[in-house]
């Protein structure tokens, strides 16, 4: 058995996001979920542990796209100089917002309502967030830089992509999440000249 | 009946914080809370919803102290020119600083393990920390401060406020949470200059 299945864990997400918005998150099941999908629950369960946690589908692969990019910069610096945290927070919401492709938009968009209407699920995307947080602070002190600046680069960065998601997910939206991110990110490094 | 009992507040919570560290949050009864206080369960009840809220006893009190420093600065502000968004900041920090006078010290270094033990009482805490966040970017607001610098202003100041108070907890402390707190913010600000 167990055989490969194409792009199941996208065919996941997108059913359940149907679903959720169709009739609701707390009356659908795993099974529905993996019926629409043209899946097995046996399938779905290879993926998600529940049905919760497709809506954060993403958290292990995100964390590790922002470290992965960040850790990717030592050569870089060796031939462009210093890299600053900041760039390096750049570099890192690059890496992350380019696997967003504009085919995925409608995703974001399904995504935003369904953890709006439950206090559960904004727990959890709580979570989720701190987790990306975290792993870019932890990334920028392997390359040495010290707290509070650390965190407070991966917190400004975390808010421009979140910012910048909320954006992208209006489906009136045009431009990539990149561009969106990286003009976020700009407006509120240029927010902080204003704080005195 | 309702006879005013002098600081009852403050013998609850206390009461609970012995309670909580002596045989646990989970075990303690609010019964055995108002026991230890002195107080009967119908006080216990006039003043907490039950025994979590207990541990969050100042969160109305704090968004009103600083909500009212920001909104109380405009006077200052027509005598000695424009008051920057951080310079609000501090202003609020201040007022509500001064609230945890050094014999409450106690307090805080019961309180922190009691929450860390507890992802109930963790989620509640983070709700705190965001309503405390709210209220300052309100105010900030009513100044005419725009977005995104009202909330990046809060942010930082309730991130100073958070960090110091861990610093004023530890009993080894001698410092007033007023001085960790501007020390705290300081350090904050000087920090962002290393962003990039």
């Amino acid at each position: 058995m167990a055989r490969w299945e194409p792009n199941a864990q996208e065919r996941l997400v997108r059913a359940a996001l149907e679903l959720f918005t169709e009739q609701g998150y707390d009356t659908t099941t795993v099974n529905e979920i993996a019926d629409r999908a043209g899946l097995t629950k046996t399938t779905f369960f290879r993926h998600f542990r529940d049905k919760r946690e497709v809506l954060f589908a993403g958290q292990d692969t995100h964390t590790r796209l922002l470290a992965d990019a960040i850790d990717a910069i030592d050569a870089i610096d060796a031939a462009d100089g210093p890299v600053t945290p900041l760039e390096a927070v750049r570099a890192a919401l690059d890496a992350l917002t380019a696997t967003f492709t504009d085919d995925r938009r409608d995703v974001g968009t399904r995504l935003r309502p369904v953890i709006a209407g439950h206090t559960e699920l904004q727990e959890r995307a709580a979570l989720k967030r701190a987790k990306l947080t975290e792993a870019v602070t932890d990334a920028l002190h392997r390359r040495g830089v010290p707290e509070p600046t650390a965190s407070l680069a991966a917190e400004l960065g975390i808010r421009a992509f979140y910012d910048a998601f909320d954006q992208w997910a209006d489906p009136a939206s045009e431009q990539t999440l990149t561009e969106l991110t990286r003009r976020t990110l700009d407006e509120l490094r240029a927010a902080l000249a204003a704080l005195d």
